[in-house]
């Protein structure tokens, strides 16, 4: 799968990796910092209020053609990143600068977004998350605004966009009567939701892991708390950006922009504060799980306190009763206590006297 | 009870549950994130300087009509959020935006404040403590200011907000002397004195934590202080926004802004200052109390090597000697000292002088 | 004693404990948070660069009437707040607005400063030190500054002005030929000039726990530890705030107020320098405190080592030597080394030999 | 080599050594604070759309002869700082403020950008990593940027911009079609993609440290730790200042200077963009390797733990045992028990008994 | 000697001692808070491109009068504050505040710039080290900067200037050429230049500290890293102010000021650079020390696990083979092993088989 996957299980670091091969080449040069080969797909979602039409385009120059023809919105979606002629001509006849091609294929962008004359590029990361193997995977969407279409570049198959094509298809709600720049904020709003879910199933591993803490603390526990903390680190370089990105639309729509209409800065607030909602619950996990690190620490230091009790107890007790008895086992020929009728019960009464006293001393150090 | 609870005795946390629900829907529309069936019930105070009058109308029609012909300032009260199409009705009559629904509805708001054209949308959270479950729970009470009435939106039944309706009732204070600014502010100076109240709870429980640290260290010691740790976290999460809130309702109403009055201005200054008196509070509980971790790590430390300290003084004494004992226990034929009719004493004698020998050796160490 | 005490021997929270019977009265209603019944006092210093008056007034109308007659520089020092309903006349006499009354009576103020049209609104808080207890004592101080006259209302008894009344009352300095922004300057200069001297006290007490701390930890040194740690939090919540508060004056003073002039802007950015440099001193001693609890633990973590270590040398030295006396010791009819004439000195030997080996170990180790 | 090495299995500070012999001398005098012999060399690379040249003048008077009669973009690369009086003459042949000089001399500056009225002096840091020592190397990059020139001075021999060379001589790229700032723009740009190549390099040693810690943690782990913790101090401290460095630069463009062509401002703010992602990626290792300690300590903590375990199941068990053996070795001549036919027996099954319970007591403390 | 001295080997606290002794002076009261008593010395210099005069006058009436009489560039140095008299004359001479004055005496002012109409004040702090006592000691510069001449008073004898001096003698450099505002930036330079080798220094110390806690941590270790850490937070508390005094300088060299030229701007920039890579060193030293504690506790931690192992092996073998050998040394009349002409044989092969058992265990547990 074409998708840097922040392993749970094995987890690996989100190094730059394809970088290096990019060392030494003119900015602008598209190269894929991927190494998926299937095919890229493209699907064009055209629509106003009234129609709507859906089309899977062959080859891109039947897409550019359609394009030149209609003068509804329109939605071209790009699944996969592996066609990079492909998604050079598309950039070419749409007036895409170079060094955002370029970006798009790095597949390790900061969510950003960048404002060029005609268009604006946005860069955001969709998060998923596979119950089962507990594994974070996240995926690089790039979104171009224009003021007649949205194109959309995934960089894997496979998407959580489906809603959005039925609200087209179905017309309901807001979106066949707004133009591009709803569809973007859709786009937005559905990947700023989505995180929500991961919160969610994030949320429930903290509270077993809670409970497994305070049941029986183990080094597996402390490796399980490692990687979520590692989790945590990584999901907030992803969410934190995606709020100055939403911040610099909003930015742009009040700056009198063709891109961004009046009507959708009230929608764009509104994804704003789910962001900052989603940044909120990320900085209280992190707390959470850091004290859990604290509370895991201090269970082991308990835990080694009672054990060294029992230790302790036991030893000081019978030690110096071994003592005695060692000392009575002597072989030496003359030792009157041996031969008194009483020393045996004597000794064992003295003995008792000595586990006593310590009883005593202990339950006074409250240790028993 | 439709309530977000932060349990303190089985701690769960503030995911954001109903959310998943929601995946995929237009923005607007509006979803309830709570469970709770009961039906929403909804108060009317109408007041100005000479009269007041307080109703209870049986459906929303019957508050709608009453509204119109109403030119008084009026306090529509609605508590719970199950009768969604009743608030949406609401809504729509008096023209509020359906992403205010939307956010009406979903229960684990942040504090912010919204301004619209014609109204300010705010939303605040009342913290409540339960004494004797220790649990803090958290409800979202949503205002709708308009220039003529004030709609409050509570996410369950009962509030803290008698005092206010008292005030109106029997002409006491400002409140029937203005506007339904006032009203507004007197609501959220209610939320703000209410924190105050569980702060000093709060308070108290950190004292008695602290004493039982110092008394008897004990992991339940410890999950109290992880709990309180989060409950912090949470607190401040709920907290600190406000400051932001009661900020923003400030410059609008510097802002020569219809809907906060002049006058107002210098009540919400006050207001203001005693939110960053409980923020700067909640700082202080979260300081201690993450000191009284380390306290608790040292003790546990400390009470340590006290034990290791009583092993080692009784392990060092006794266990060279019982080698003695050991010795003279062996049963070669040939061992002259065990024939020698001194052989016992002198043995003695040396265990003797061993023992103290080992006791200055402490004593020069401090142990003793 | 009507004042907030930070025990630092029981150390109690600085809880908002009176804020309770407030819940639910309209805001302006002065409710006082303090219990202490002595009845509050007056006394009046009116003064110009020619000539002075000093007069204890007995009731407040007394006051105001003699405040109405004269034109010159009053010092206006209540002390005590348990005379509300004098407190209510003085501010309704002079315009006072009835919320700043209600934070002059709530006594848990964070420092500030409010403008209004014709006065300033200063809270200040005075810190002292019981040398013998070792209790830091927090008073709120609030000044009430006109272009005539100067309130200084402090919350108990007895103060650190006399200088102040000295210089006017002899004349010395610039007091008696300046308006009273001086005197509240003056007023502001002595509180802070007070927080040295709690420093000095409090360093030396740091530098006395330093050498304690290398002495001899205990448990002891660590709750002074901790205590001196929650003294720097609460110190600095009550010393931080004053920052803001003159850096507000000076700003008072630029914008062409009547209240603050010109010539006393070089005073105030000389005070503020002074309150830099207390910030920072409580800084360095909270950075310093936090070190000696690592050391704490250090020191703790390391006497564990020292005493293991020397356990660990008896034990494994004798341990081994008990087991050959006491194979030497069972009584099995035919064990050929017992009958041997030199069974006895080689066992010897060998144990000798044993010991050897076991010391060379832990020299290699240094241990020993 | 004339370097400040991070020795890695040797770490030294980057403490700035060769200060000291410039301690007194007046502001501007040129000392090297570096103490390699080899001389400097130069490099120019003349070129425009059409054409280009590559000369390596024998002389510094030679080179500046040559740049009197060109007009086109020329790039003059000076390698190694021990010509002084050449950079001298250099310097004043071009009109290059001394300060200018002095700092290219002193290799540990912080990057940063000084604008002066014909040029831009460009301080920035190329780093380099020995895979096989391990070992972080940095090298002071200066580039002064004219409006027909681009004079960078390297601090050592060898660098990375081949590549660029390459570029200009094919004519790839938009080099040969744009400024001195394009090229000034390449420079950086490479040295920026270089910090993606060294952070690779240490994200796998992280990786292999991460398995060592789980399999087996060892103080050379914990001492890898604390290396790989000190250079990411020191990466930080080299890289976070690019971000200003390149702000800087873009600032400059859009202020209508003649030095930055509003076409280069796009390819700045793309290596903005890729400076903030080298940053976070350091932040990230930071927080990573910080938690590596944790980890660290942890383990350690439970290890012990299991240790003592071991050593109380068998101490608690046998101790008791011996203890009972002891007892009936001694030699009191009326011990009935002794006697007794089952006495043996009797007490073997006593011993059972009593281990028994105690592994019954391990089990319900969960131990074994 | 009147210097504040930052003790390494018996720490002290930079408290604020002497001011207790003004507490309720009027403000701009002069109070030395030293306590030496040699008598201040004064030095002029005075120059300009072409001559210079350097004298020694006897009084304070003597240098006034020269003053009078010179137009060009003068330097006046005054060592140590005892003779408070001749500054009073001083400054009324050349009408400098008596808040200045007060600030020159209290020898622990934070380094801080301020702007009057005729001159500016600047306090800044000169560092000194020790070698042999490792002390750091700290010597408050006042420096005052009018159009024609420059006073710089030092709190002790002994300065670091002499170059300066040299440079004007020898008609070195820039100084000769340029105003009073060169001389008080070449001063401010000196300081700052000191630095460097004062960190070159503690680089040396911290770098033998490392080496020392590898080799053999022991608590000397830990004091000294306590000392170290200290250390640094005075020092940053000293420099960190320079920072924003040599800002301030510039910020009023850009406002046209007649005090600062455009010409020292430049300079000013530079210095502020240095200031900043002080500040980066102090800081990078602060974490490199913070991680030393960090591995103290773990190598600590890790040599308690090695002891502990050690013990435990040994206990663990020898304990039940000392229980056998107890088993068969009880005295009971009817043992049938003891009897059997193999039981002692039988017995050593059933000890070595336990001793093999338990070894094999502590290797698959990687103890041996």
């Amino acid at each position: 799968m074409a998708e840097t996957v922040f392993k749970l299980n094995n987890p690996s670091l989100p190094v730059v990796k394809k970088r290096s091969q990019k060392a030494g080449l003119p900015p602008g040069t598209p190269v894929l910092t991927e190494d998926d080969t299937e095919p890229s797909k493209i699907t064009i979602l055209d629509y106003d209020s009234k129609d709507f039409t859906e089309i899977k385009p062959k080859s891109i120059d039947e897409c550019i053609a359609y394009m030149k023809r209609k003068k509804s919105v329109t939605w071209i979606n790009v699944d996969g990143l592996q066609d990079i002629s492909m998604l050079q001509k598309l950039c070419e006849e749409f007036g895409i600068h170079p060094l955002v091609l370029e970006d798009i294929l790095s597949t390790d962008q900061r969510p950003k977004v960048e404002s060029y004359d005609t268009y604006l590029y946005i860069v955001s990361r969709m998060l998923d998350i596979d119950g089962k193997k507990n594994q974070i995977s996240s995926e690089q969407i790039s979104i171009i605004l224009t003021p007649t279409f949205v194109i959309s570049i995934q960089e894997k198959k496979g998407d959580i966009f489906e809603s959005i094509r039925n609200q087209i298809r179905t017309n309901k709600g807001k979106l066949r009567k707004t133009g591009p720049d709803f569809l973007a904020y859709s786009i937005l709003d559905r990947i700023v939701d989505h995180y929500f879910l991961i919160l969610e199933q994030l949320g429930e591993r903290i509270e077993f892991m809670e409970e497994e803490l305070v049941r029986s603390p183990s080094p597996k526990t402390l490796h399980q708390i490692h990687r979520m903390k590692r989790d945590m680190v990584l999901l907030r370089k992803s969410i934190w950006p995606m709020r100055e990105l939403i911040n610099g639309l909003d930015r742009e729509g009040q700056s009198s922009s063709l891109l961004i209409k009046k009507g959708t800065a009230i929608y764009l607030r509104d994804l704003y504060d789910h962001t900052i909602q989603v940044i909120d619950t990320v900085e209280t996990y992190r707390d959470i799980v850091s004290g859990m690190l604290d509370i895991y620490l201090s269970s082991i230091s308990y835990r080694l306190n009672e054990i060294m009790k029992v230790l302790t107890i036991i030893g000081t007790i019978f030690i110096p009763l071994t003592f005695v008895t060692g000392l009575y086992g002597m072989n030496f020929r003359f030792m009157p206590e041996l031969e008194h009728p009483f020393g045996y019960p004597l000794v064992l009464f003295l003995m008792m006297i000595m586990s006593f006293i310590m009883l005593i001393y202990f339950r006074r150090k409250k240790w028993i």
